[in-house]
């Protein structure tokens, strides 16, 4: 294998060659590092004393897309990653990195949405920083916001719940602890804000019929976690459902099988993809979560989710399984496909 | 007063007008938000459900520079603005920002770097982010860290200690809690980081005698906590002592008189700001802590400090005093200069 020299887009890109490069050099340093879920395992957080901790750069381009800018972007990408372990976000840091000669009114209808949105996630921004830097080293905006968050108040009698149905080492849902039988729910469509963006970005013109689904789902997630029984959860952003699922059966040491004919999707996201020839469950979705849920409570969390506004088109799309190794899917004419990591991602900067 | 409509290098430079633009953009939006010390308080770290919470982003020029690199800084500014607010480091995020074609070597020293500060500092990097973008869009690299940190075993005697000596409301130390009589201490030399990167930067040719003074405090401002007495600490980063000094002024009300004599320079600092005609009290430290003491205690910490590799040419540099409005110094020939808070800093992107 050769060592490469310089560092490449698809490096960052959420697929098999992130992960390569996050071995190679940001496990190697502190991947030894303490927490109850510490770095090394590689979750939407880390867990250390307790708490819930994040963090998150958005270098979305353009800033401004349908259904979204890169503010509702960094409150609900960093207030997700908090969720999906199961805890109660709980303050954001907002760190802005701006080019000299950015306009302001951008930069104020970006901090509106940010407060607004969370707002509606009821987390508050409790610090922040401010760089200017020259307009040849930085081309208008990137925002950091980083989280902390406490254990749900429902996390113990969820874990409660999974242990009465199996056995079950950990004390927060995470990525290593998926199981055969476990079912696996996708909160809603899939493929939304990847091609939203990147339509609206080519010129494509689907733009007036795909939105960009970027929203704070902790709301959503209690709701789930009030039932009980969950044993992993994933937003899937960068890579997709591909690579969160795969990231699942890698680390959960299980196959999965997904069935294609649940898999929910926006009509228009699935005839853009056709068109543009990209695989929807490759592309980043920013509202949408991967949930793993032990067989007898899957119909309950799955009601509980679509008796909500951001999980009503939720699904049980396939379940874990002894059956393969990485993640199958049995495709709408019956065959057995399987679905690779994406190497990278089809859509760049899209978060 | 014009309000302009893009974003300028001063908007970020860590004086007065940074200062105007948070007000009028950041808090605007985030300024009503929850925390024993909330944003609006503007600390250097906020204190929320007895988390405290920080973050910064490096985006220093050149990325090495003689005493340090991007990611002691990194480590340190985010380990001092957690130790400053009497919180003990727990935990920090690293969030890389690359440009496509960053030389791995560099980003291997620079991670490396990062790995041995922050063991230095008895912290733990458990969560992170990278992203890569196209080289039009970003030059080098830029590095966030968030940190958490938890309330010092030593806080509550220190300010048990506080209020046996005079009144005193708040639960942590802070920029809004210093009153009059309390002495200043100052860690060490001031302006070493800003003008060993200016030097090495513009080739003036002082970078053999100055070297940065990037380094983690905590460790030094524990031994300091456990004497007791503190009422504020202040890391002087961006806008250097002037500006650290003129906050607390404002924020709590007091005026503080220095005396010249007493501040610790190296000499070649002194001689380099003499040349370059810059005011080494607006350059800025990242390794050196302001600290207030109430005045029955001050000798006390002064000699806890100096019992510290970090903290040996600690000093008591002057006092807040009523005698006053904002900060004055006594100059060594007499008369008294106001020290005003800068304008902007005068070296940009020293961090």
């Amino acid at each position: 294998m050769g060592q490469e020299k310089r560092i490449t887009m698809t490096d960052g890109a959420g697929g098999e060659k992130m992960m390569a490069f996050i071995r190679r050099f940001v496990l190697a340093n502190f991947g030894g590092n303490a927490g109850e879920i510490p770095l090394g395992m590689l979750d939407d957080s880390a867990i250390i004393e307790g708490i819930a901790f994040t963090t998150d750069t958005y270098v979305v381009k353009p800033l401004f897309f349908p259904g979204g800018n890169i503010g509702s972007l960094a409150i609900s990408g960093t207030v997700n990653d908090l969720a999906v372990m199961g805890a109660t976000p709980v303050a954001l840091s907002c760190a802005l990195i701006l080019s000299d000669g950015f306009p302001l009114e951008d930069l104020d209808k970006i901090l509106r949405t940010m407060r607004d949105c969370a707002s509606k996630a009821g987390v508050s921004v409790v610090t922040g920083d401010t760089k200017v830097v020259e307009k040849s080293a930085l081309e208008g905006i990137f925002i950091n916001t980083s989280g902390i968050g406490k254990r749900s108040q429902f996390l113990d009698g969820n874990i409660k719940a999974v242990r009465e149905s199996r056995k079950f080492s950990y004390n927060w849902p995470n990525d290593s602890a998926v199981a055969a039988g476990d079912k696996i729910i996708v909160s809603g469509t899939v493929g939304d804000h990847g091609v939203a963006l990147l339509s609206f970005r080519e010129g494509y013109g689907f733009e007036s019929k795909i939105k960009s689904d970027a929203q704070p789902l902790n709301h959503m997630i209690a709701k789930a976690l009030e039932v009980g029984g969950i044993t992993a959860m994933k937003d899937a952003t960068r890579g997709g459902v591909a690579n969160a699922l795969n990231e699942w059966a890698e680390k959960s040491k299980t196959g999965i099988i997904l069935e294609e004919d649940r898999i929910p999707y926006n009509e228009a996201v699935l005839t853009a993809c056709e068109m543009l020839g990209i695989d929807p469950l490759e592309v980043g979705n920013e509202g949408k979560a991967l949930i793993a849920v032990v067989p007898q409570l899957a119909d309950d969390v799955l009601k509980a989710l679509k008796s909500t506004k951001e999980g009503k088109k939720a699904a049980i799309i396939g379940e874990a399984s002894k059956k393969c190794r990485g993640v199958a899917m049995r495709t709408s004419v019956g065959g057995l496909r399987v679905v690779e990591p994406p190497a990278d991602d089809p859509v760049p900067r899209i978060c």
